[in-house]
């Protein structure tokens, strides 16, 4: 899967020019940050957060084009920020195949060069939004983003997770930025008050969808179709879906092994991953994904037909058949 | 030296309610972030950059007493998400005697701490002045803190930094959130235009005095009084002024320790100390400070009499007598 294939002609020049911005929010004078964050842009995000505010936005009347193209470049940055730190924290090696900010120049480098980015967002909404109330729900959805993500640390290792627990964490850490861009794209596009309603819906729906097929991948993927080093979640404990579903039925076969927690071989991930596939894990978290995202076909209906509601519709079908 | 000294009861006062407004700010789920930020509120910052605030707001009418409250403990928020995310950096094991965030919880926590800091700083800055200029005063000066971090970040093992690249950096990393402070303080408390251009020089003369005494207490205090490891800047590579000060003099000898980098031993960082000490570093340090503090209290004679100009002063050289 690529923009090529997520999003039609129209919306990928859009998408080009939001690239642009966020490209000019990435100067600055330390050439190591400055090359580190253009590496990461360069390197080929599906943008899904800035698309789905510019669809929303197309359900309104706004034309001022360069005003939505900053506040989607926004929602690009503010994600890149979530990114870098998170790698920080994972001690990921890769990410899109790129060598991770913080493996290539150091965490010094990789916290520093997060915080940056988070200015930078701070920067765009004041550019766009200063005085409107959109300056707190932005505030609220970073810090429930962040909030998602230490929920996820606080559970790290723990067999006992539920799978509402996964889908609380979920909630927070993935879909609140599909529903900020959504609702924010409603809002600033001018559409009415009906459609801003669906948007809350379907950001969250989208969002759960996208983060059950990215845990899903981890499963099914090989390195090179992943573009990330595959396996990673296990070792660092991070139980997702396709794992927390089968063991409920599976419990001491894969606390066997995953009992030695950080010491977790590659041999014996292979094994807890042959395990999760072999009882089914996948294909029921390809269930809970596809419940999701039909419910998410169903919300599209209540929008008015046209441009915006079919693409919508391919960029929700993509998101189930990706490879990465 | 301690807010005791520091500060009239008056201030006293003030400060103890900023206080209150942050420990608010730090309520969140994670037990272990809430934890540790409580922990770090409460281990007695001077509060310096609340105080500057306040005392600037005082030469103005403006009786919103509640919304400044909360503009001070927004600065102090900004400050100890910097302080956090340094920590991680300079994996620092103490801060203000008390065990850093990362070094008892590992840098996962530190950096969303951190980061959570910076999103409670925000919405505080919403709270007060959502839709003003300052929204943006604000952001510019988070990223010239981040600038200078990280240009002290580039000059690391740097043994031709020069002192003015040091004084450079200086006013990015610590000057700017003083002067950010006493400019704020002047504008919100509705102080004349005449009061915040001495805010301006005043706000950055005292940030540097204070840094400055900062790197000499790495050169002089036991650690003791200084509530955190000794000499750790020598071993990560950060080159102060008071050996930056003579090793223009006395290159290859500091040179021919230094050269080992991160390998520094203990007795070598001790004897690098004693050098600068011996050699005049320390004493031409305090030279220059004391330019910068008697040029500071220049400035306060161009401030109306009262409470606040004497207060500020008896600030002033509260800095430079202390020893933490």
């Amino acid at each position: 899967m690529n923009r090529l294939s997520l999003y039609g002609l129209n919306m990928q020049k859009r998408l080009n020019k939001v690239k642009d911005i966020v490209d000019q929010q990435l100067v600055l004078n330390n050439e190591k940050v400055a090359d580190a964050l253009r590496e990461l842009a360069d390197s080929g995000g599906k943008m899904v957060r800035p698309a789905l505010f510019l669809f929303f936005a197309d359900f309104g009347d706004n034309k001022d084009e360069d005003k939505l193209l900053k506040i989607a470049a926004s929602l690009e940055i503010l994600h890149m920020a979530t990114l870098v730190h998170d790698d920080v924290i994972d001690d990921s090696p890769l990410r899109r195949s790129v060598i991770t900010v913080q493996s290539r120049y150091g965490k010094d480098v990789a916290v520093y060069a997060g915080d940056f980015l988070f200015t930078r967002f701070f920067q765009l909404l004041i550019e766009t939004m200063n005085g409107t109330e959109y300056m707190e729900v932005n505030a609220n959805a970073m810090q429930n983003v962040l909030t998602g993500e230490l929920d996820q640390m606080h559970n790290r290792f723990n067999l006992n997770e539920t799978v509402e627990e996964y889908l609380k964490e979920t909630e927070g850490k993935t879909a609140e930025l599909f529903v900020l861009a959504a609702v924010q794209g409603a809002y600033f596009g001018n559409a009415d008050e009906k459609i801003r309603k669906v948007a809350q819906k379907l950001g969250k729906k989208i969002g759960i969808v996208f983060q059950i097929y990215d845990d899903i991948l981890d499963y099914t993927s090989s390195k090179e179709e992943l573009r990330k080093p595959v396996m990673e979640d296990l070792s660092e404990g991070v139980y997702t879906l396709p794992l927390l579903i089968v063991l409920k039925d599976h419990r001491q076969k894969l606390t066997d092994i995953l009992e030695v927690k950080r010491a977790l071989t590659v041999e014996q991930a292979k094994q807890v991953t042959k395990m999760v596939n072999e009882f089914g894990g996948v294909a029921r978290a390809k269930e809970l994904a596809k419940e999701y995202s039909d419910e998410s076909l169903d919300l599209l209906e209540q929008l008015p037909k046209g441009t915006a509601s079919r693409e919508l519709k391919r960029l929700v079908q993509g998101l189930v058949d990706r490879k990465f």
